[in-house]
């Protein structure tokens, strides 16, 4: 695994996740912006994971992770990935990663992998959503702010729902379809780091929609970030990703997201919490 | 907070919490059993949090915490807790603690605190369940066993829920009213312990319910468990603990929870993977 290659004609993501060596559990990358000059935090997650995911030997596939925000990435310069082989197990292996810059801890991972069994299984039902086929791309400049972060590596199809309440506050919870545009390398590592960089998509904003009615934008940064895989999926087929937020209070909202297969199977399920301050008029 | 207080006549709870400090950032205690020979894992994780909180200002909070169950811990030796002080920020105070016995790591935990300050709220509604005072203390083979782990430092009275199925197989979600027994300090961290502790009670079996017409017991194991802290509470009052599990697969159950005041305040959110298999016959 630890010279795999993820890199391919297939996918834009690919690219995003593709780190250069330095030595044994050492690795480095760099990462785009999410807010001007800060970085995307789901790229600086999805770059631990597949560092993480590098000293694992593939049969055995992530099944959770978190991790913690600690101090803004930047973009203009190189962000190293130190990996702790932390446990081997007969069932699980666990690493953890800190992510460096300038010296200090920007994030801080830790992630489990599961040699394969099978056993019984329940799941929740999917929540009804028109199919991506039938949803247009959006073209108002949220869409346009959040193609231009995403570099072309993602497809998105929002889910449009009915506002209840009048003006623009809204419950807190939102829809949307996502796809890695082209096709992946068959490895279930970098399916599920294309699922944790989706992740941190649009979810924050979620805690923030019953306000959303404020005239300005406020700031949002993520505090922490957690995903647990359920099922086998492919991230370069469509998923929906459903959002609601059951809480906001002194200034932090927590997050969670469910994602589907279009035949309804659970297949990863990610909590965020985010602090989001108005902005000093 | 070095030296704080926290065991008093007031409540039995804080016994579990009583670490001997042995250097700055370095603690020792003792965990009680929840399976036969193994550590509970809310008590190890409950010591964790009072470790790292100790070595943050009381008027920063904990608002969220992170952990990994990596090895079984012993409940015949001490537990040794390891706090590194990642960062003081302005408006955080980040930790992690590592949880060491015969020389290895048995759990890690990643904490943060945050200085006071208030926002606008949201919250989901509290769903609905008979008051505490109206319901009766279990006396069934589950409820005494789980009145010897928990050694009278906490009270229960779960909500019966109405089976849908038939047989013993229910919808993977249940209720219980739950609260520290005496009086507890008025230190915000000690009933953030002894939510975390609570919050290991009875929800892991939440994603086995489906299956809970097999005959035989299964052998449960948490591998993580992560807790948000909303608002403030106090955990020597009846909280309203509500868990669900949304996904059962490779052995593996998710399972959430919330806690509500009895006035509905939301407090807490709670999610933990845990590991359920099939003992052979």
């Amino acid at each position: 695994m630890d010279n795999m290659q993820v890199v391919g004609d297939g996918a834009p993501f690919t690219r995003l996740i593709d780190l250069e060596q330095l030595e044994e559990n050492l690795y480095r990358g760099t990462c785009h912006p999410g807010a001007p000059l800060t970085a995307f935090g789901g790229h600086v997650a999805a770059q631990s994971l597949i560092a993480a995911g590098s000293t694992v030997p593939e049969e055995r596939t992530v099944h959770s992770l978190h991790g913690y925000f600690i101090r803004p990435g930047r973009t203009d310069r190189p962000i190293v990935y130190q990996v702790d082989r932390t446990r081997e197990g007969s069932s699980f292996t666990t690493r953890r990663v800190v992510a460096l810059q300038d010296g200090e801890t920007i994030f801080s991972l830790s992630a489990s992998f599961q040699r394969p069994e099978t056993s019984q299984e329940h799941q929740v039902g999917m929540p009804e959503a028109p199919q991506p086929g039938d949803l247009i791309a959006g073209s108002g400049p949220e869409e346009e702010a959040e193609r231009a972060i995403f570099q072309g590596s993602l497809e998105t199809r929002r889910v449009t729902e009915l506002r209840e309440d009048s003006g623009n506050a809204r419950a807190p919870q939102q829809k949307m379809w996502v796809r890695v545009v082209g096709e992946l390398p068959d490895v279930p590592l970098v399916h599920a780091c294309a699922l944790t960089y989706t992740s941190d998509v649009r979810l924050a904003s979620t805690a923030y929609l019953p306000f959303s009615g404020d005239s300005t934008a406020p700031r949002m940064a993520s505090l922490d970030h957690a995903v647990w895989f359920h099922r086998p999926f492919r991230a370069d087929t469509w998923l929906l990703f459903t959002m609601d937020s059951p809480s906001f209070s002194s200034s932090r909202g927590l997050t969670r997201g469910q994602f589907f297969t279009q035949d309804g199977k659970l297949v990863a399920s990610v909590v965020q919490e985010v602090l989001i301050r108005r902005r000093r008029s």
